[in-house]
C-alpha cells in the first residue's frame, strides 16, 4: 500500500500539527469555587502576604526568646502568665520582660513576642506562673508573616490547571474569582451510510453511532466542551457543508471517517478543499489508527479519525487529548503516569511501526499482571475491558511474556 | 504525648472505618450521553448481539471460501462480480458458486457468503470478472455476528465507572439511558473562631477558610457532590447543631477542626454525643494528619480532619477519597498509578510512623527528579507547588537522595 510508505511516527505527526496551530484561547472570569479543573489565564499575584500575621505553630506560651535562654529541666526559667491570645483576634496589652501569654496553634503573636514554647516543655507552678523547661530561639515554633507567600509574589502561573490545593490557596488570598481560559469547543462529526443514531431500531446492515459519544467523553475528560453534530452520509457535499458548519461553531473539529477506504479519501478531500493549508498529515505509522488525518482549515485544526471505534479512541487518547490540552492553554509539565506490570503473553509487532495494545490489569500477590487484549476491528466491548494501553516502540519487534512493561491508564 | 501511643496505621484505620460503613447508594436513571464518570448500579445485559450481522473487516470481494481454494498468483481463481454490498443495507440477490460481490469494510455479508478476499489480492480482468490471487479460509476477514457480545451477555458489572469506551459500548447496544448510583452527598464543615469566609476583609488574627474549598474540590474529583455548610465557631453547641444538620443533608460528613488541641477534642466530643458508636479512630500514626478522627453517627460516617490545610488535603486524598469511592458504589480494582522518579535529597522519618511527603517533579534528560517540599504547617502554596506525594512506610527511617521512589499524583 504505497500511500502508507514513509509515514510519520505518532510523535512526529503530533509535532507537525502542534506547530501549525496558532490558536490562543479567550479568557473569562469565573467564581473560584466553580473553577476546579479550569486553566489560569493570567499569572495570579498575591494581594497581601500569607500568613498575614505571625502565628504560633504550636499550643504553648508566647515568649520573648531571651527570657528563656539557658532554661532547662534542672534550671527552668520562671515567667508570669499575663493572659491568653484569643483565636481570631489579637492580644492587645504590652508584654514586658519576664512575662508570657498563653497561645494556641494558629494564634496571632502579640507585639514584642518572638518565639513560642510548646506546652509540653512548660509546667504551671501556681495560677499565673509557669516554669519554662527548655530554651527557644528567636522565631522558634512561629510561622512568620509572609513565610508562605509575599505580597506581589506570583503564586500561580498561566497555564496552571486548578486542583483542590490551588482553589484553597486562592481563597486564602481572598481571590473569590479568577481569570481562566474559556473551555475549548470541540465539534464531533460521524460519517458513514451505515451509521444511525443510538436510539434507532437497526435495519439490516446498519450500526449505531459509537464514536460521537465515546469521543465526546474523551473531549470532556480533557476539560473541553463537546459539540456532537450528528451523522453525515458518505457524500462529499454533505460532509463539506457539515465541516463548514463545525468550523463556525468550534475551535477544533473531529471527523470519524466511514470505515471504507473511499470514505477516508472523502475526509481528506474535504479538508483539502477547506484549507489552505488543508491536509498536513495523511496516515500515521501506528497501529491501530494508521488512516488518521491531520489538517488545518480556515486556521482551525481538523482531525480525521478512523471509523473503527477502537482506533478512534486510541488515537483520541494518544494524539487528540494532547492537542485539546495545548489549545486549552494548559502547560503540561509532566508525562502521563503509568502502572508497572508484568506481561502475560508475547506480543509480536512489525518493526518501524509504533503499536499500542489495550491490556487488562490483574492485581496478584507478586505484582500486577498485564493481559493483552488481542482484538479485531470494531469490538468496542474489548476496549471496555481494558484498563490501559502499552506501547511497542517502532524500533522493537515485539514484547515477551514475563517482561516488565509500563501501562498507561486511559 | 500518651494519646498518640498505639495509634493505628492509615490502612488499618481505613479498614476499621470501611468495615463499620453499611451504606448502600440509591439508584437513578440517567441519559447515557450525560453519564461520563457515573457508576453502573445494575449489571448491563446486551439486548442483542454485537455486531448484529456478520461484517467484512476489509475492503474486498465477498466470496464462498471454497471457490478460492488452491488459488495463488500463478494459478488464480476466476470469479464473476455480480454486484456491490451497499453500506447500511443488505445485498438481496442470491450468490451462486463462481460468483462474488464487492464489499467495503463494515459491509454486511450477503447470504451464502463465508469469507472476504482483500482487494490487494485481487485483479479485475474485465468489467465483471476478477482474479483471486490468494485462497481464503471460511470466516477469513469477517467479523461474525455476536463476536463482540452475545445477546444476554453481561457487558458491564455494577460498580463500573463509565469511561468513554463504556459510553460508546452502551450506545452500540441502543442503551441510551442507564441505571447508575446517585452521587454521594458529602457535607463539609469548617470550624475555628479565627476562620472567616474568603470574601471577608481580614481583621488581625483572622484567616480565610481554605479547607471548605480545597476539600470540595477533592470531593468533586472523587465523583461526589460537595455541600459546603460554612464555618462554625469553637463552641460545642454550635458544632453539635451543625453536624446534626449535616447528617440530615448528606451521606458523609467532613469536619475540619480548629487548629488548637481543645478544638480537636470538641470534634471528638460531638461525634461521641451523636453516636453510637461515635468515635472509632482517634488519631492515626501518620504525618501529616495525626489528629484525624473517624466516627459513625446515626449510621453515617463523620470524619474529623486536621485544621491545617496541608494535613486536611493529604488525609483527604489518602483516606477520604477511597471512602467516598467505596460509598459511591465504585468497585476499585487497581491501585493508584505512580510516576517513578529519583529523589533529590535525603528525607528523615520517624520509625513506626507512615510519612507522606509532597514532592515537586522535574523532568530531566536522564529521568524525573522528585524534589521533596519540606513544609511547616499551613503553607497552602507549598502544596500547590507539589505534583504528587511519596510515602515513607512505617518500617523505614527515611529515604536517601538518589534513591528511586514511586510518586503518587494527587
Amino acid at each position: 500500500m504505497p500511500e502508507f510508505l514513509n509515514l510519520l511516527l505518532p510523535s512526529q505527526a503530533l509535532n507537525k500539527l502542534s506547530e501549525a496551530i496558532s490558536f490562543k484561547p479567550s479568557e473569562e472570569i469565573v467564581s473560584t469555587k466553580d473553577a476546579l479543573g479550569r486553566v489560569i489565564s493570567h499569572p495570579v499575584i498575591a494581594p497581601h502576604p500569607l500568613p498575614t500575621f505571625s502565628r504560633s505553630a504550636v499550643d504553648g506560651y508566647a515568649v520573648k526568646a531571651r527570657d528563656t535562654f539557658g532554661a532547662s529541666e534542672s534550671a527552668p526559667a520562671y515567667l508570669r502568665i499575663i493572659g491568653e491570645v484569643p483565636m481570631g483576634g489579637s492580644y492587645q496589652d504590652e508584654v514586658n520582660p519576664g512575662e508570657c501569654v498563653l497561645i494556641h496553634t494558629g494564634g496571632m503573636l502579640p507585639v514584642g513576642i518572638d518565639a513560642v514554647v510548646m506546652l509540653e516543655y512548660t509546667q504551671i507552678i501556681k495560677e499565673s506562673d509557669v516554669e519554662i523547661l527548655r530554651a527557644v530561639a528567636v522565631g522558634e515554633n512561629v510561622i512568620m508573616a509572609g513565610e508562605d507567600v509575599e505580597a506581589g509574589q506570583v503564586v500561580l502561573q498561566s497555564g496552571t490547571v486548578l486542583r483542590p490545593a490551588e482553589l484553597g490557596g486562592l481563597m486564602a488570598l481572598g481571590l473569590t474569582s479568577v481569570s481562566v481560559y474559556q473551555k475549548l469547543k470541540v465539534a464531533i462529526i460521524s460519517t458513514g451510510d451505515e451509521i444511525v443514531p443510538p436510539e434507532k431500531i437497526l435495519q439490516p446492515g446498519q450500526v449505531r453511532d459509537i464514536n460521537s459519544y465515546s469521543l465526546a467523553g474523551l473531549v470532556q475528560n480533557a476539560g473541553a466542551e463537546a459539540l456532537v453534530l450528528g451523522i453525515i452520509p458518505d457524500k462529499e457535499e454533505a460532509l463539506y457543508q457539515k465541516v463548514q458548519e463545525a468550523l463556525a461553531l468550534s475551535d477544533l473539529v473531529l471527523i470519524t471517517a466511514g470505515s471504507s477506504a473511499s470514505m477516508r479519501d472523502l475526509t481528506a478531500k474535504v479538508i483539502t478543499q477547506l484549507g489552505p493549508p488543508g491536509v498536513l498529515v495523511h496516515g500515521i505509522n501506528i497501529r491501530p489508527g494508521k488512516p488518521t488525518i491531520f489538517g488545518i482549515c480556515r486556521g482551525k485544526p481538523v482531525i480525521g479519525l478512523p471509523g473503527n471505534p477502537i482506533s478512534a479512541l486510541v488515537i483520541g487518547w494518544l494524539l487528540v487529548d494532547p492537542i485539546i490540552r495545548k489549545m486549552s492553554g494548559i502547560i503540561q509539565r509532566l508525562s502521563k503516569p503509568v502502572i508497572y506490570a508484568r506481561l502475560s503473553a508475547n506480543i509480536p509487532s512489525q518493526a518501524g511501526r509504533e503499536d499500542w495494545i489495550p491490556v487488562e490489569l490483574v492485581e496478584q500477590d507478586d505484582g500486577i499482571l498485564a493481559k493483552p487484549i488481542f482484538f479485531k476491528s470494531n469490538l468496542i466491548f474489548n476496549l471496555a475491558r481494558a484498563d490501559g494501553l502499552l506501547c511497542i516502540p517502532a524500533d522493537q519487534t515485539g514484547l515477551l511474556a514475563g517482561q516488565n512493561v509500563e501501562v498507561y491508564l486511559y
